[in-house]
């Protein structure tokens, strides 16, 4: 396939007469030029293969369609990537539907309001951020370029105080998951799926493997007893498990925060969060939130969300779903803000179209590349 | 005065041998580069006389000292001021001792690094935050002229979507305030301050050459019996008034909320809030909150005031202390984001050293320069 066919263009706003730019037009002056010269947005699916059949509390699965974006304009182009979360109704096809409305937007934006864009992306309609995520992602990238700097950058971070990163291990056969721990020796932390009856045995199959890591458990919203939920946490404390992510549906607040109370161990929010307006009342009931890009609806309110739940005194992870270097290489320039990173979404699939970020040592480590930092792989 | 004797310099860290940085050194594969090349801290003390005596339910005065910073590195000098506020026991010789004290840091400082370097002005010293505020100005204005952009296009914000600007009428004679009213006539939004046992004489004088002005008020903790406060709003919203700033000491938030649960205008935190850290406390008591960059310590944890207090649905409100034109024109930076904005601290004094925001239409109006957009004048 020719390079310039590999994305489906969905909108092009003609560019405007006798405007010159480029790189070296970002200068304020120039702000009126750039405003209503138009973005063009173009995207396409990918299908991105798993190394291992994937099982958490919810479905299993062996791939993922995630719908990619390029925003140009002005020779410079930014990449998004969006991947749809069926536990937000979100599909490929309705993520596609909410990347052909921005189209107007971008068609008549100045990419250097990126605040009130992104407000106007997520106001597109309700629900669906992880096709706001990738236009975010996208537009972020774009500006980053456009100033010749990386995002961390912009954002005046030092990405070597990123976190060490979990991995993670899906649910399986106990053979299964012994095996992927085995696999998974390079990564310092896990990171274990619960939420079933038999969680007891998926613990031990990977204690078994690996008797002194850093082990961290994600419940997925799989428990729904609270009193069930606390016997498995004094179990999981006793097997020296760090914190534990969504124990309970993230409906049952009160029953989280009697958990919490009685809890050694932290308890993050995942499920219950997705924006900073969720934030204040969780605090009360969790330790801690998982921000994750896909859920936020993009970079700039994950930002928000780490300055908000800071002021809240609650600790910060940055997650990931099953994505490829796009988004993982995007989230990880806020890494050094954080307390817990779980960024190994890449690391899963077989077939990353994009190369960014890489795992050092244990730690997502940032390239010095403008924008978000990937190429085509 | 010579230009060059014009500040007193109190920092110089040794720039490393044989690097060549400049404006075209901002690339991230310069970072290495960039860290430990040292930046040069210097300070004044300059007065600035006030048009009127300055009458406040606290104190009254005829000038303000005020101390100016210069941080400079590559060729680039960002440039920073300190409003030192006896309320928070703050003078021009506490502010150069914070000054002082941040040598080591910028010494050995990235300044791309910005977030991190924030943060270590912040833990400095207990308070200060004028001091604090006029280090982190200078930095951020270092890192907008690095990249040859203004602060809020690096914030993506577009400076056009600024609110009107409020005028202050201080405490005075009826007779007095009536004729700062009829000087303030360009202003579209009065502000009156109140807090003295003969308030409605002042707001009568206003409303006399004013009748159809918006007006607020600000009590500065002034009243400080509840009963009284309610009468208070209760008169004030019949003479038309917009909202209340900070009505009873900010120590007696329970009676603040007793005050809010029936006031028919908002209330708005002033002297109640300084960080972020303070805000969600607040926000069952108050409607707002007004930031002040000489209290939060700088632009950094305005933003991040500004974020947290939009996902708590507050109203926000962006004021200043007497100052020039430099702190009026930082603060200035984020007031697209804001509903109200009450910037008119450098029209309150004769003597501004500076240029940069201008008062256009009764908006705050910003230029295309970068960093902060000021000069001496």
């Amino acid at each position: 396939m020719k390079r310039r066919d590999f994305f489906k263009t969905v909108g092009f706003a003609t560019i405007a007469a006798g405007v010159s730019t480029g790189l070296n037009g970002i200068a304020c002056s120039k702000r009126k030029f750039m405003k209503g010269s138009g973005m063009k947005l173009s995207y396409e699916i990918k299908q991105l293969n798993l190394r291992h059949t994937w099982t958490i509390a919810r479905n299993s699965s062996n791939f993922k369609q995630d719908v990619f974006v390029k925003l140009e304009k002005d020779g410079i182009v930014g990449i998004g990537e969006a991947a749809p979360n069926v536990r937000y109704d979100e599909t490929p096809e309705s993520t596609i539907e909410v990347i052909k409305k921005a189209i107007p937007l971008f068609a008549d934006a100045d990419p250097f309001e990126f605040v009130q864009l992104g407000y106007d992306i997520q106001n597109l309609c309700e629900g669906q951020t992880a096709g706001k995520a990738a236009l975010d992602i996208a537009l972020m990238d774009w500006v980053g370029k456009a100033l010749n700097i990386p995002l961390y950058k912009m954002w005046g971070l030092d990405p070597e105080k990123s976190p060490l990163t979990s991995f993670s291990i899906g649910i399986d056969t106990p053979e299964v998951m012994a095996q992927k721990t085995r696999e998974a020796e390079p990564y310092k932390i896990l990171k274990v799926k619960v939420g079933k009856p038999n969680d007891e045995e998926f613990i031990k199959a990977v204690r078994s493997v690996a008797p002194d890591k850093p082990i961290r458990v994600d419940a997925n919203e799989g428990w729904i007893d609270k009193e069930v939920a606390i016997r498995k946490i004094e179990w999981l404390v006793k097997n020296g498990i760090e914190f534990i992510e969504q124990p309970m549906p993230s409906r049952m607040l009160e029953e989280t925060r009697w958990l919490r109370d009685r809890s050694p161990i932290p308890i993050i929010a995942d499920e219950a969060v997705k924006s900073a307006a969720d934030i204040p009342k969780l605090a009360e009931a969790y330790d801690g939130i998982n921000i994750k890009i896909m859920k936020s609806g993009g970079l700039q309110e994950a930002l928000r969300m780490i300055w908000l739940a800071k002021s809240l005194g609650m600790k910060i992870m940055i997650g990931c779903m099953i994505e490829s270097s796009v988004a993982i290489t995007a989230a990880a320039q806020l890494c050094s803000l954080i307390d817990y990173a779980d960024l190994d979404g890449n690391l899963l699939i077989s077939n990353d179209p994009f190369v960014g970020a890489t795992l050092i040592d244990g730690r997502v480590v940032l390239n010095d590349q403008p924008g978000i930092g990937v190429k085509e792989a």
